[in-house]
């Protein structure tokens, strides 16, 4: 048996284990990194983690948890060019399918076997080390912090919504929920110049956080109109286009009327049930629903980009507590869960270097 | 009291009467019309009908009926240059609204008053005569004759939800539905050229009419597994797109799904009921929903053109039957109701002239 290190490794529902894990090899095409910050949500956890073994992976559970993670690179295998040891990089974790029609054409978000590191295999974030594809690895700016670089798996969740969506400068924007992808999605609008965002939320701190990232108007939906206020606020035509990061029936229902005719519906949230979608609403005013999925290739150097010269702000602020590898099964995934309303980003120390 | 002339008139649900009505007269900016051929489904009428004065006509039931129909120019009022009597014409129904944001923009079909000559006021194609503003009135290539410039609204429907689409050439169609809006969008997809439309009906009078409208692929979902049959037939990576004409839950659940990753869905039915949407359908393949509904400018001219060049072929082969203004009652909406799949338009010779 070879070394061993420490990871979290989650064993099924609500059962996370700070425990001792083999250490991996780096091989061939293959980029040792020693993560130092990783960011999750437990709740996403459990219905991707593979319960069978994984098509692309060939594991199951027990799995080594985090997709969320900045590091510096260790070592590279044979074949490996585009990185050193002592490179700081962040992890693009979809796993790309060699036989998959849509990974062929670049759609590796429609990938039919959606594969992630930290939820399907290949280790995680939460470890001491972790050995990845080439293809995973993306370089940071020198002016971009470990921190902030782990951030930049869920700030590409809101950029590649507003990427796809047909946003452009002058148009207003509805975002549907305050949590982690509506403030992603509120930070991409701003970076690309929205100047009428509206965000729709119930929890006082959530309505403080969109505030906070720049929001230019906050609606509550058990005070306000949402129909009639979108209207008011968008020159009497209703929004130019709504995102939902909440998954909530009556929410979106309000969204789809508050959308002007030809305006769009982006879809980001997972829904656990259906939507009842009136299809005459989507018919008389001839209205689009976009369905997205995470990111591309090109999001996190986008997001990147945006972050180093300044055009995206603030973004730390999305990390709300502070803890250590250790920390991670009692103050970690656990406070995200009791604590929901609260916390938008916990970041986990992985490794014992500055970040 | 003025002349009085012949009409159908919609008095309520399942109440339609032969009967007589004021003959109207041509105002300032309005042209006079003698319609030749009327086609309707009953079906549409009840729902749109008012019951209270229309916010344009200021009319409410009973209303003369019929907004498929073309004729032949009687007189024009002051203003009118575009038409002078003797001109063969049909008729765009939608009623414009100067208050309307969506009017303004030109989707006349998104307006929210909703007005449709023959179906909110203003008279209708039912009758002896009608008067309306120019607008309304779309000149027919010589080629064209009456009858078939009569399908120009319905084949109109098929023709925007075409156009509003992605479709380009080399894409391969899902059409759910083989009824009138289901066989005009074949008509539509094949004047632009696609070679794979695959079609999934029930009935086997409409599975017939599909085929010789060109469809090349015709599914039954009672018999034929269609996610995978449909993406058989399209490289083994679902359809392009699929066209919603009949508003039916368990087909467009089926269809949602063998839409390809960022393919499309284009709903054109209407729904009495709510579609159980799964999201998650939607995001996991990065799939789009539009809803669209009826036609905006310059759709009746595209379809007059296709129809007159040779490239929408044997369109007068959706008329199944014909019949005189004084047989409207029993002949024609009774029939389609009883009748419906082996109808598919019935036409109506509302004037004596040569069509």
């Amino acid at each position: 048996m070879g070394k061993m290190m420490k990871a979290v490794v989650f064993h099924g529902k609500e059962d996370l284990r700070f425990q001792e894990v083999p250490e991996p090899e780096c091989g061939k095409g293959q980029v040792k990194i020693k993560p130092a910050c990783d960011l999750h949500e437990y709740l996403g956890g459990p219905a991707i983690c593979p319960t069978t073994p994984h098509p692309i992976t060939g594991e199951q559970v027990p799995l080594t948890f985090g997709h969320e993670f900045s590091g510096t690179v260790e070592e590279v295998g044979e074949g490996v060019t585009k990185f050193k040891a002592g490179d700081r990089v962040c992890v693009q974790p979809i796993i790309y399918d060699d036989e998959c029609g849509s990974c062929k054409e670049g759609l590796i978000n429609c990938c039919d076997k959606n594969g992630f590191v930290g939820l399907s295999g290949w280790g995680g974030g939460l470890s001491e080390h972790v050995v990845l594809p080439e293809y995973c690895v993306i370089p940071i700016p020198d002016n971009v912090p470990l921190d902030v670089a782990a951030l930049v798996e869920p700030l590409s969740v809101g950029w590649h919504a507003v990427a796809i969506s047909p946003f452009k400068k002058g148009d207003s924007a509805l975002v549907i929920g305050g949590g982690p992808i509506g403030l992603s999605v509120i930070q991409a609008l701003k970076a690309k110049g929205c100047d009428n965002i509206i965000v729709t939320e119930v929890s006082s701190m959530r309505k403080q956080y969109a505030q906070d990232f720049g929001a230019h108007h906050i609606l509550d939906p058990t005070k306000d109109d949402i129909v009639a206020r979108c209207r008011e606020l968008s020159d009497n035509k209703g929004v130019h286009m709504a995102f939902d990061a909440a998954g909530v029936q009556a929410a979106l229902t309000s969204a789809v009327k508050a959308v002007r005719a030809r305006g769009t519906i982006i879809n980001i949230a997972l829904w656990e049930k259906p939507f009842q979608l009136m299809p005459n609403d989507m018919i008389f005013r001839e209205r689009k629903w976009i369905g997205v999925a995470t990111y591309v290739a090109g999001d996190f150097q986008e997001v990147l980009e945006a972050i180093s010269s300044g055009r995206m702000k603030n973004v730390e602020q999305m990390i709300t507590k502070r803890i250590g590898l250790d920390e991670v099964v009692e103050g970690g995934f656990k406070a995200l869960v009791k604590d929901k309303d609260r916390q938008v980003k916990i970041l986990v120390r992985a490794g014992d270097g500055e970040v």
